[in-house]
């Protein structure tokens, strides 16, 4: 561990088949008028919206809709609901749905008494909130962004053409996460091993970056061997509890803070999946499975050691006889054919980006520093090309 | 992940070696009574204390000074330093010192307000608390106990021949702790291998447990492998901030309930080493590495492929060709030369258990449900007298 750095996550979690049994007791803490967030309506098809709006109803709560928020939030449906929670004085933000859902709820959350621009505040100046915030719970029905326990929110300005992620701090965190496996055996398989890409990605994230010898990188390697154990149970058979608990455990684990404590981290394969977002609209886990292998084959001579530690330790690589080199790419080979093997999109032109895109999703790349390798735009551009 | 379970830890670390700077901004949010409590005054002479001192100063706080806890608390400073509490009205304990002041320090947060005698009501009926707990503060100056971040205490009735923990809810875990790995520099080396194995069999008491696939036991294996790597590093240079701020991290969640979450326990290792303990007064962490391989030797036919994994990801062990008892005892093996590199006692009889107290340590000793064997009283006597 290096550095100097703090740690407090105090959301709370409910975990397990019965856990959305909890949610009555977290509800006596807040006032009357709750905001019920919430998505496409799928949720009122299998019976989870009904569950949830019959507890809140027990509870003597004032329920205000706000559905239609979409897979990829947009800063207008942000406005609007800033605009709904200040007209009904909302006292609880409740997301029921996934990490859209609960983006969303926290960013309305830090805007609701903010009178400045919410985008131009937190998505262009990256300014923290200096506001009260409005408390957010979460009932998750789709695993992967790990929304859920941590202040991350991810925003679309189609009119700028950006999708722009803001890690707020604690106190913009869930106050309370209601996770039970089974309320995702319903979504369609697309989603769900997109999701389990998103939470892969999260965790290589962290992980690609540093030559220290860190805990942190140990549990990062520990929580990427579950989700390849887990997901490929799940694959055969979605219904299956303990590959969809673990799934979902590992999700939550992936993006609390914790794996990055004490290190630096890389992020470059979200700002390259952002920007095909930002120009697709494609699924966030599928656009960031398209551009991975490209940029981490890129990457891999300047972080050579940590491909090897990933080949050896996350896929058990023998390293006997081979070179560093040799022992990297059989680690990356493993991750492709994992990747094929659960079915997932290995080409942004698949989630319709075309040649005359690339320069411009180049240019909504944000470009960070943490990871092995500081990319140009050259690079970007490079590895895009070899993304199509 | 099986079972329903519920997650909440909302402690906030400062890690690293300018931690000790965030401790005045935490003291803002208390009140003027600090109850100051530390041990034996080793961090008299190393500085530590008068540092705190000097913030406490700074931050405009009446010192009620509460020293002199011992290794293993006992029952009767437990009285004392709820009389101090009492009589000065304290709004905050602040611990300085290792697992013991912090573990004292939360027995007397929740005995303040308590009408009830502590001992019986906390340590004999195990009842939770019911009353107002009075906040406690962490600077952790030896690691080990993971007691920074979590709700045990245990507590020691010489009378009774008895050390008892008892883990309280999140209400009565630490607000905050600091956590500096450059202030465990100083401390004895014996005393650094004692704590590192206590963290081990920290994990350990929750690993070897279950048959099912769990991701909680992914992260203890992390756990345990970037503990042994930086243990080893930490016993040649004590002074090496990387091994001991891995050890220290690796503490702290290898305590914090994480990796029990889903899964049952074991903790039969902790209740045979804290009956040594009461009749021995010995260090924590010897008791615990005396009766391990014996204890372990004796349950692992019950366990068997849970020893078998533990031998191939914790240790490396190859299994090709060999059978499954093979493997495990290799595993074993290799978990008792890296116990004998570190210098850790591995009998009994060196800690000043003798022969005539075996059957009252055998009394003493709780017997727990969790693991792969419910021990006999007949079986408890057999792995003590191997211990031996």
């Amino acid at each position: 561990m290096l550095g100097n750095f703090s740690y407090c996550n105090a959301t709370k979690l409910y975990f397990g088949q019965d856990s959305l049994n909890y949610l009555g007791e977290e509800l006596k803490k807040y006032g009357k008028n709750v905001q019920l967030i919430y998505g496409g309506g799928s949720i009122k098809k299998n019976g989870i919206f009904d569950a949830v709006v019959d507890i809140l109803k027990k509870n003597g709560k004032n329920i205000i809709e706000d559905g239609g928020v979409m897979p990829n939030p947009t800063v207008e449906k942000l406005y609007e609901g800033v605009k709904i929670a200040r007209e009904n004085n909302v006292d609880l933000l409740l997301a029921v749905g996934g990490g859209s859902c609960c983006d969303y709820a926290k960013a309305v959350s830090v805007s609701i008494h903010c009178d400045d621009d919410p985008w131009q505040k937190y998505f262009v100046r990256f300014e923290e909130p200096t506001c009260k915030i409005v408390p957010v719970g979460c009932v998750l029905t789709m695993v992967g962004t790990g929304s859920e326990m941590n202040g991350g929110s991810v925003i679309t300005n189609h009119k700028e053409k950006l999708k722009v992620g803001h890690a707020f701090g604690e106190d913009a965190m869930p106050k309370f996460s209601i996770l039970n496996p089974t309320f995702t055996y319903s979504l369609p398989e697309r989603q769900m091993v997109s999701g389990i890409y998103d939470i892969f990605s999260h965790i290589c994230e962290q992980y690609f970056s540093g030559n220290d010898d860190n805990t942190s990188d140990y549990i990062a390697e520990a929580l990427m061997k579950s989700l390849i154990h887990s997901s490929l149970i799940a694959k055969r058979n979605p219904q299956n509890y303990e590959a969809r608990s673990n799934i979902m455990w590992t999700a939550t684990w992936a993006l609390n803070t914790l794996i990055a404590k004490g290190k630096t981290t890389d992020w470059m394969v979200h700002m390259l999946g952002q920007a095909v977002g930002a120009y697709t609209d494609a699924t966030h886990g599928m656009t960031l499975a398209a551009v991975s292998l490209p940029y981490y084959r890129h990457i891999m001579p300047y972080g050579l050691h940590k491909f090897v530690r990933f080949a050896k330790e996350v896929w058990g690589v023998n390293p006997d006889g081979k070179t560093d080199k040799a022992i990297a790419d059989e680690g990356l080979l493993k991750l492709e054919n994992w990747m094929n093997s659960l079915g997932l999109v290995l080409r942004i032109s698949e989630l319709g980006a075309t040649e005359d895109m690339i320069e411009g999703i180049a240019d909504a790349t944000f470009i960070l520093d943490g990871g092995y390798k500081v990319l140009s735009k050259d690079e970007v551009i490079q590895i895009l090309k070899e993304s199509m």
